[in-house]
């Protein structure tokens, strides 16, 4: 796997509500202690550990492995070796950990485990990215992400080179099939969302059959979500909108039944988004472990 | 797959830190509201709506589920059709939902990502389980699970069939190389855990070598963790043992390495529990959704 | 004031932040108890009172002050007698409220504190929505508001008949002087943007002065923001701009400067939209007040 | 303006409670990124910034607003060059601000957002000790707070150079009407309160009627509270209070109708304090505003 | 032990902070489960428990009881037989408990963590009220509580009969030594305090030599402490002040050594006041223990 | 008191639980600043305060002072004097704290409500160490902590030289009399448990007649309980169980009116443990003072 994804270096800084899920995770396994370490160790040792990649990954959360070390013991001092969104070929040392030895073992599995829930998010993001390569198309996530990680795993999506759809429901108008039928037509959807949304968003809605189409285009649609389609029903649903470069055709995006094997016929039928919410609801988590140095 | 395994209904309630972190899921998807439906539907209009299996699953957290749906509105009420545990077949329904209609869906994502979440980590269980079906061997977690999820996490593995392991870092005693070091040895490792941890707890440590049994032994070891050895080492490793049925053989677990493909080798070497990562760190979303009902 | 304005009945459920101000509100109030009616009144002592708008206003937290009573005590019944949104003449109940006397005398001025700041932002907004009925342009709201409060003034400001902008940082794009000046111009800083940000939001960029237009425009800027210019500056900016009903005219928002007095000839001037940082960061509360009946 | 009032610099440090409403501001703004920022600067970047008064006022929040910054960035150092209290001309910097670029423009708004709204208070509320100079009368604020703000708003008062009332039901007792109702007539429920409060609260009692002014005294009142009285009226009870230097002579406070047109007249009536709801709900912004410098 | 001290049912209803220290207290027992519970009792097995007194006792935290078990499972009951502040023989039943057994027995340590404490606390409260019956003196709480229980340690002291000093650092004036050194003098410290201070508190100061008397009451100081005096000296500070029935005769208070031998001494000397640390931070925690009915 | 007791330097940080029971105290006690030290000291003003033991007591918790100190106030510095566990005799300083004088005395209180409970705990337990000191016996603690307390409580038991129980309702089985009867019998609720429990963990059980031990045996179990036994009925019921050495024997545990005067009975018996609620559940404050130098 090449880095050749220009990954932008995305965050301000971790937000308030990504303390809060340390916190969690600390309480749940550091909320007794250490009995083992405690039981072994004296206070006072210190030593070096490393994080160590054991496979083929794109780094994402390196700063959150950090973070859960610093919230152990303000002692510990932490180096990364890489940024966020380097693709790291196996047994790459990829952070630097220094302090007292109980602190960093009691730290280390809720560090790790942050960083490879993540790592495996953006890994399995550049795979989808590459296979799209050379195409108009761009991957976007959805919002099937772990419950408390819509932030984290949203930015290792970008980390793994793809992009975002909307953060959350309140952000987005995405028009699915029940509100059409509650507006009683696609059309009619369509206005109610732009009267009532900001104007900072555009307005996206599914269509179901190619018959919405036109009504979805009348009333000003921007995004058309065609969900579950083959790749050649997407191409015939292409041929009924304004010509490319016409600035009312609607960007146009595919979701469901997209895997590794059929994105690139999504993105070569003309998409120009593919979401796909294996990205993080499916996750196979990285191989990465702490080595304490002799 | 046949629900064979014998399941116990195992929760009390819902521990205070599981409402943290459904109000994390819910601070980060509905804390703007949604855009979409409150543009389109009357704040009065109600639904049923039902949670519907798509794929063959053993179903783990409908009561979060159902927490979800009443924190979002405390008029939603809904109904368990199954209890966790349960193996569903495909197109069953599992829960349902009465309501006010614009609340059923602001939760609808949620839900779900916490359902299909603990049932993909149950339905992966119940593989590993039946792997060794007939064997003396019992499949336990380990700590590696998704930050803010240990209680679902490892009661999920439970609704799977399979044991847990510790809880945490201060519940169980697990000496390894680090401490093994430290201590000069594991027999005195062991030692000094003994003096220290609570009475209630059995110590447990994980050698390296065989050479390293005897000592163990001698110091009182009451679990042997065998880390990454091939089923022909775990079986001679046994030989070092006192023989079954003679109290002061410790219990054998085997860690590393252990796949659905190879777990049934190590349940037939005789280790009496097989630790499995995979469980809980790479779990592949339970396929459900939710239906309103015309 | 005459309630022709129409108001959609926003809100799914208060999100779980509203809750956590609340209980800031009661740890602040109440979090020693109520010195004065434990003294006089007994425990079991019961009531009926009522909320009474004192001047006329425009409703807005109904629903917040009626959780800050049961917050305060489940015992307590509230009936409201108006729904947000709408317009109330002096003299009038809005809310009805039934229980223990001493706990809703500890949660009369939490709930009341709230309900004046939000009908507060309503009553004012509505001013403004007067102000321009009959043009084209929609009133918006800032990210101005009270800090802990986001959800409930932007939710006000609609209760009030205006429109939102974004709602924060990341769910919409406004680029500013510096982030023109970092990018090198106006033209590519809106492509950084557009390369980077979900394809569900729309870029807006701020211009100050008129020679940026075309280049915003060969960008593909989709709403323009003049800031601080006159009403005949925000004339002379549209004329640069193709002809309304092109698909290719961006919006056009102003701000700065706007009040009651001025806001009209903005309207008249042709502007899509028009920001005012005052509906929610200078606010008058409204006059409400508690009765207890006789 | 001139500085003449005296302010004591009063806060020992920002207490916990504080910290979390800095924490539900920073959830709302920042809790999905910056997502303009993100797309244009480099993360990298640095820059020094200020904080700048573009109107006359009175300075309250400066800590508050340093907190923000080093909350969202530990990197980020901040230099006060007044302190809170202080009359501030226009155009005069406040704060220097020094880290990297994105993470001030992303604290910048919250940051302003509690300046703005506290340094408000601070200067309606010079305005009112500014229109009693000279008289014995001490202007003093209510619980009329925004919710979450008790401790900021109170103190934002001190720095306009007024006074506190009670800081919450549990540390004063105020006997309104219903009490006294309750406990048939406003000796006994002054009798009970006292028999019942800690005895390190004064007793303060609302009359409606000249009449119970002797019930009142005779059962030992500390503070009369004259609410919606004329200053004639004022005058007129002062006249049946034993008279001034006699121990015996409890305070007097006025309150209700009472703006910056009458507020004099009612401190030259003689009473001793004078509480201004409008103080705290009914703030106007201060006009700061944060500049990045070249 | 009988019940002839006069308590006041006092408090509105828990405020949001108790609940905080219940949730501290749930995670700190349940948040992994109750393992022998689950394995062997079903989930639907119910019950009917009761708690009892097993010594002579005074009641208080029933409710704080209930609301733990109510946490615990919200289809538990809960019946009080007595209400906080009763005087309770040995062997008498003081809750009715029913609902699902294993939620019962989850929530049982807890529910009586909490009601032993406090009952601990007004029991010995209890019997400090009785040493002094038939002497003007009222027993007062100090702010040595246990940390998370201000406000339940203080509820436990008013239904032991006492009274209570000051919630806070800030709902109270408490001048000491460190004050008086800093000011130059008693005198101007009460000045400072006085001038500073809401009007609704009383300004108290400690005196540590006879000398300082005539000082601080020249200063109008409100309430005189004594510390660490022996009754004959209080008496002769007594003799110093203005006689009883004068207006200008401050409060008195003595602290400081003070126990059930000494208390009434104290009362005899004239003293208005006794506060007495034990109350809270000494606490034997009161016999009750929860029984699963047959 | 001599120091003989070896107490293991055991935590290894402090777990964000305590976090929140430090910002539970802070706000209960600082939550609207401190109107004394406000009112009479400058902002500028720093100051040296020293801890000083004012009896002799087994110091814990220092480090909790230490944080209480830097929460308030950052710019504090503190030195500890002593390690928790120590052995501290009268007058004897045990932290030096330096930093701005307001912030010391406003941190004061809470700093020493917290040393001065788990001082007492630690006191005390040393004393039932030292009562049976030359004996087999170990003492430990039961989960009658403080709610709030748990890890800190148990920690306190540690210093003061005895051992930890199970520390909560997952991290231990403990079988007691309505589990066996629910089951049918000792034996079935240990085979039951066996089965459910994670394999780490040791299985205890209650026996409340000497008749179920041979049941408990052949089934298994590895910690008997003896509740309210006189030391008697202790050793005749040891005399039922595999001699000593012989790897069947379980441990014994003894509690149930356990005193300082009867612990080395108990301990003399045989008894391998001996459980005791009071050193948790009424505790003795340690006496502890905070002093500013001159």
């Amino acid at each position: 796997m090449t880095p050749t994804v220009k990954v932008p270096d995305a965050t301000v800084c971790l937000p308030p509500a990504v303390g809060r899920l340390i916190e969690l995770a600390l309480d749940e396994d550091l909320g007794r202690g250490d009995v083992t370490s405690e039981s072994i160790f004296g206070s006072h040792e210190t030593a070096q550990a490393i994080i160590l990649a054991k496979s083929e990954l794109v780094l994402s959360g390196l700063d959150v492995a950090m973070a859960v070390f610093q919230s152990v013991d303000a002692r510990i001092a932490t180096t990364p070796l890489f940024s966020d969104g380097s693709s790291i070929h196996s047994h790459t040392q990829v952070l630097r950990v220094e302090g007292p030895l109980r602190s960093i073992l009691a730290a280390e599995r809720t560090a790790l485990n942050f960083l490879q829930r993540l790592s495996g998010v953006a890994t399995l993001t550049r795979r989808y990215v590459h296979a799209v390569a050379g195409t108009e198309a761009r991957i976007v996530d959805t919002r099937k992400t772990a419950p408390g990680f819509r932030f984290l795993d949203k930015r290792a999506v970008r980390h793994g080179g793809a992009h975002n759809h909307r953060a959350d429901l309140g952000s987005g108008v995405l028009i699915k099939d029940n509100h059409v039928a509650a507006a009683g037509g696609v059309g009619e959807a369509i206005r109610r969302a732009r009267a009532y949304a900001p104007h900072t968003v555009r307005i996206e809605a599914e269509i179901t059959t190619l018959e919405q189409v036109s009504d979805a285009l009348a009333a000003g649609v921007e995004i058309l979500l065609l969900d579950n389609m083959s790749p050649e029903l997407v191409r015939e649903a292409l041929l009924r909108l304004p010509s490319p470069g016409d600035p009312r055709r609607p960007l146009v995006e595919v979701s469901g039944g997209v895997s590794l094997a059929t994105v690139r016929a999504y993105a070569e039928a003309g998409a120009d988004l593919i979401s796909v919410g294996a990205l993080t609801h499916s996750v196979t988590a990285a191989d990465l472990s702490l080595e304490v140095e002799a």
